[in-house]
């Protein structure tokens, strides 16, 4: 697929259909998110690859609890109608973890390091556009709580899960969303 | 260009030509940036476009003056060779803004808001393969203090500079790096 279609007409999905995903498909999903850029070529990410069932109910109800503080933290009244069953009719969910001591030269700044959190947002968004471009549909899901989705991967403190991705093939053709006209987000300084 | 010759041949430039680069192929890659997955769909990003000597000269300056800090900051004595002079001679400087107020739920737990960074960094990857697949070369920059790069860049403190992509004709076709085998980074839970 052309990268500039991939781009364009890839979209969050959270409608699967319940057929399993072939292990080919799922790396070469991540194959492509290891050709992000990292800092210093670091490679920060890992990625936790889950079907088992029981796991994925865990990530749901931990996810469901998170919502429920969310609710609360926000007043986001919206987010109370906000289904996350596609955690559990996903048939797979990638986890994306990034490594907190693979950073760059920000480790030693004020805010500590974040590039590598960066070079695996890249990554994800190879992941994205690799499932689209093979026929599959994705969502970037962050709505739960980093310690309790530590325990849950049995992840080191230094590993950040930053991400699950929800994959499979989709129910129905991804919805186009809109997009500021770029007049507004571009600046020159010529 | 197939998405995924794009992701694979994908690589950080830093050495270019000397010719201009058409508003056309800006506004392409830009486009390309903000067609990434953002929290909420809030958008957070924003783009100042830079060919003006005087600027590219001061971000220059501050980035001289920030490897000074890192190396004595870090002890890393190899990024004394490191020249940083393509800030210089890229033609257009792309400063990657987000906007912190921007974020989704993760604004409200323990590490504050991060999600519009991770957004901002998807769709510095869309650029970063735009640029590729239009036959520019492309380098991810981020060395530099943020408060500074805001001064410079007359940027409200809610506003961060993520990075600053250098963009340009390469001098020479770029060189592969080298992946750690995915087996290395993949776990399956099933």
């Amino acid at each position: 697929m052309d990268l500039f279609t991939a781009i364009r007409e890839r979209r969050s999905c959270r409608d699967f259909l319940n057929e399993p995903v072939e292990d080919e498909i799922i790396e070469k999903i991540i194959e492509a998110g290891v050709w992000a850029p990292s800092p210093l070529n670091s490679q920060p990410w890992e990625f936790i690859v889950i079907t088992n069932n029981e796991v994925k109910e865990n990530i749901y109800t931990e996810s469901e609890a998170c919502k429920k503080w969310a609710i609360e933290k926000s007043g986001w009244k919206w987010l109370e109608k906000y289904q996350i069953d596609f955690l559990k009719s996903a048939p797979v969910l990638i986890a994306v973890i990034g490594d907190s001591r693979k950073s760059g030269m920000d480790q030693f700044q004020e805010d500590g390091p974040v590039a590598y959190q960066h070079a695996c947002a890249a990554a994800l968004q190879n992941m994205h556009l690799a499932a689209h471009a093979l026929g599959y549909g994705t969502l970037w899901f962050t709505l739960f709580d980093k310690p309790t989705m530590r325990k849950i991967l049995e992840l080191e403190n230094e590993k950040t899960p930053l991400a699950v991705i929800c994959l499979g093939k989709p129910f129905k053709p991804p919805q186009q969303t809109a997009r500021k006209d770029i007049v507004k987000k571009v600046k020159y300084i010529r």
